[in-house]
């Protein structure tokens, strides 16, 4: 399939430039018989607008979904379900004077050198806007493996330099995320975070930052080997978000520097009075692992441990300090960009990150269904 | 497609387990026309197969390929290339004690938990001799890139807790690389960490690091929007190698404490004199970028920068020393690892990621004649 | 992919059923700088627009399509071009006795079989109107062969038990195909056509016919062996359509019945005169077939001679004649269809046909960019 | 997937030439824990292997297939199965002469304008040989088909123009099929047709006809709406087929002549004491059809009543009386075939055609596990 198509069974097509007439998906792969609900789409889209205050652009979406096929009755047909979200608040005259310049940190060069021309409006198919479709595709995929006990949840690790606390340490607090302007799991943390980005976005500048995701209730048996495991999914599904850099699972990058007896997670018997897992095959028993260094993958199959990962993002590449660049006669020209963008894209990409991955388990989910006879 | 296949267009579909009758691969997709040679998939097979010393396995196999198809007269005939190696030293009786053992660190269970049995002997197709069928089909990628002046060089850029110097900073030495047995681009370093490793062999442990991998010679414009990304395709491949943990491009897990003023890599012309550049769509004016903490990378198209990335690698999880575990019974106990295992990976992983790079960028690279009508 | 994507680097995904909110499609992979118009995207869907009189249904929709996404100043993008066209003319109420109740000659209970429940508003996602999407994307498919000089076009050649002349035989009319109710190539036998299709309409019954299908300008090459052969793709992509039940290439069905040195088309050397041919590879000669039984495919590769097929399609399942069926329960009943229904399904079926070849081709043409080195 | 490969979730692809050093295939996606022996394999290949006298060549291969890997203690591991058979009786001197010149209704020129040369020896990749990898990967669904009570029967329903009795109709005897040299459903028919074959082989001609499939046991629900449809992925799948024409289903071409109130299978309660049936979702009820002009199929999707449907071939185009043709340098040449060809291709078909249809419903089949949450 084209660049624009994801997943094997559970599939998502995402279409739509940042200021053309909208943007959109079509799930296809879907099984019948789930209750959908437009809230349930409209939730998640909402988490991804702008306007939340902190380091988030101004631009004001209203970002309202409609499905356009695929549920009849509240149900989910097994035909395609397509979703479009159109574009109002389109400030086209503000990118009229980047037509003919390349921002630096942006692709409108390597655009045009592949494709010749490109939409320069708000950077076109290349807007940080183009998730929107992911975060409507990734709400079905959420419905879909809430319905089986899965949980995913994202926030942000690390902003503008500031490391939130890691997981279950002390001031590590899951309730604030969602209250938080940042996604940041600790209060007092995130204010010295967004003084800092304040602070950028009067200087024109912009920060990076990681986000962490962490889902649970997931079985064990997961992933597709060679080239589809787990984890290589999950890669590709969080590389393929603009301003993505790195991604790493459970130690991580850290996992370089320790030696096989630390790294290793062992079975264990599971914890007596824990909750039910899903049906194993015959024969084969029950456990859990004394650690979670894997970060829930082995071997590129889900250990039913909690799934974690994290992933890095670089600043964000429009802003409004002055900067030299070439436009396409290949002149040297100076560029201040206007507009209203982001400081950090990490708040925001929480959802996106979130969506991406319960696209990704949903399909992997469903082909589970395919491994024995 | 099923999960032992990747790629759109340029696409290999790998077989075989550690300890069954062979493994292979076939390549479909590769153009009509092609000079290849049985030496051409050797080279890269011999430099995988362990036995070059250093902290890898001393399993001695051959590993000679054949070509059973898509060659004729030294040339590509634009069919499916199969290409088999047989598996000849198996000391298959070094598993039998493991049949029934789940080693920490490893597949096992969650291979059972997901397909209800598995090959025990050599960890059957989660081997990292899987990675033969990778290399080979590789090779053959790697063929069609370098006629086109694409270069991939691969090292161990850390192990054992020992970096290397930086790509070009002082110390950095290319042509050490392929001499040394841990592919370390700093001799006196490397003696280190050949130290630190046979240490680490005695007491029957293992070590993680890290490998970067540089691509030059390759075009702006590769890359498919929006899943399709180079980066993304690039995260899954790499991180569908076993044991590999993460991944970052250029300025990687940095860049999250980046301000955008700083990471913005800048168009500036082209540096005078410089060699020739792919053809370019009319109207683009050719430019290099100021720095490269992209890359080579942006919105997930090439640059025409030199590609930069570098992966984690988790410790080899077969170690000798005595580890608790878990049986197929439940039960608890107690396991020493015998058999011949590698005690870090990364100088056996470099040609693997190499293979895994340049079948990536075949299938970009073919795809990139499809931008434009 | 699942099941309503097609193609492998030009693709289309449909979506909507007949009494939703909409239908359409997503095209991926179209080469970016195509000039494209809305109109070119309307004329086509006018086509297959009921209303022409004759033997096709009165609902009356306007079919006004709108690009969502893809095309900027009148050219391709590269990216998703989406196509929505919005369904008035519901008139579901038509539908509701029909609730419980499966017709005969519909996928109605195999569609329940599998999905477990369906929209049983006229037909769903299996109505005859799912063809839009098809026709829309079709219609950017040949804006991308016309470039190339790729002529399709399909007419009527057989339809209530009456057959058309054969292509280029005394009485074959192709000027008189796009101004015939029928679509069929010689206006007297048409008339005796629709006389007995309204014969039939009255009687509450309907007819069969089939679906001839001619290209030119076909370059030789096209097609990818072995599954992907150019008449395996178009037998796929015509088996898809709804009502359709066999295809035959060239001499077709009566190719059983013939004998090798008669079947056989022989190279001669190319016609003195003929128009350019593209560009064959080095050391090719240029050549023609003094025949063309073969339709214009040998071994599932398009040999430059006109592409020549013909589709059968069963009579409109959807008749007003009493019929005994059985419901939801399980108990017989009587039904008598209502609402407005094709009684032949062929004249509309043309524009589908033609769409369903131009995709299937366009994705071939631009595979063969891939062929050689 | 590039053209070598089928199927979404059950995939095979194949490799090989006809003189090369072997064929083979993978297939990738097979659930694990399936009983499969060589013995399954190798019966398939005998049936289709030449030398049971009759129309067919006379190239004697012994065929034995190597399972490679995916295999483990007789059973199915989940991972890819590959399968390797060696080509040992090449009299590839037999070929020289073709070397230069394109043989007539052969894909010679047509190989040589897509890739720019060929293997010529026995028409390399275009060979009819070329389905011994599909018959190796069909024996391998068989069995997982066989499992579930699904079975698959073909058979030559005419050849040189002598058509065999209609199923169930007098004179039609399914007994006979496997015993016939030209699996002919009535032996004393076969003979007319032995009789005129071996008239044709004298004569240094051949013959087309027609090879008729139908399976049972297959349970309602199967394919996949719009572009997977049964029909479609069996029309893709038979006229992926060397010499294949064409294809109908259950009326076939005969439905484009009948009416809607004749053509319409209509629903009935299921027959008393029939044998138990599939689960059916809730709240469906259990029926039958009256007929079966459909084949099988409705709206794409399999309705429980026997899939039926007619392949038409033609001639083998390898004939030894004179035939005139071009060389390579564009030269009138008179060419006589020499080599072991088969007269009529329709006996070998039937285990192809069986296969391919396996492959089909294997694939689809476990699609079906994916159709409701």
């Amino acid at each position: 399939m084209a660049g624009n198509s994801s997943g094997t069974v559970f599939t998502v097509t995402t279409f739509g430039e940042s200021h053309g007439p909208g943007l959109g998906c079509i799930v296809d792969g879907c099984p019948a018989g789930l209750s959908l609900d437009i809230d349930d789409i409209s939730r998640e889209l909402s988490r991804r607008r702008p306007g939340g205050g902190g380091p988030s652009t101004t631009r004001s979406e209203a970002d309202t979904p409609e499905i356009l096929s695929g549920v009849f009755q509240g149900k989910t047909l097994g035909t395609p379900i397509a979703i479009l979200v159109r574009n109002n608040d389109q400030r086209s005259g503000d990118y009229d004077e980047l037509k003919d310049i390349y921002r630096p940190g942006h692709a409108d060069w390597a655009w045009e050198a592949k494709y010749g021309f490109r939409d320069h409006r708000g950077g076109g198919r290349s807007s940080a806007r183009e998730t929107l479709g992911r975060v409507a595709a990734g709400a079905i995929a959420k419905v879909f493996l809430r319905d089986q006990g899965i949980v995913i949840r994202g926030w942000t690790s690390s902003a503008a330099g500031i490391n939130a606390p890691a997981f279950e340490s002390p001031g590590f607090d899951f309730e604030e995320v969602e209250k938080n302007p940042l996604r940041f799991p600790n209060r007092e943390l995130s204010k010295l975070v967004l003084k800092k980005t304040e602070q950028l976005r009067i200087e024109g500048d912009s920060a990076g930052g990681t986000v962490s995701c962490r889902v649970t209730g997931l079985k064990p048996g997961l992933g597709e080997p060679v080239f589809g495991k787990l984890d290589a999914r999950l890669a590709a599904a969080m590389l393929s978000l603009g301003a993505a850099k790195g991604i790493a699972f459970g130690a991580g990058f850290d996992a370089a520097r320790q030696q096989g007896s630390v790294s290793n997670d062992r079975p264990i018997p599971p914890t007596p009075g824990r909750g039910s897992r899903p049906l194993l095959p015959p024969g084969v028993p029950d456990l859990e692992y004394a650690a979670n260094n894997a970060g829930g993958v082995l071997g590129g199959i889900s250990t039913g441990m909690p799934l974690e990962f994290t992933v890095t993002f670089k600043p964000v590449p429009s802003i409004s300090k002055k900067q030299e660049t070439l436009d396409r006669q290949g002149n040297i020209r100076e560029l201040v960009i206007r507009g209203r963008h982001d400081v950090c894209v990490c708040p925001r990409a929480v959802p996106a990150v979130e969506a991406m991955t319960a696209l990704t388990l949903a399909d992997l989910l469903l082909l589970s269904r395919l491994d024995r006879g």
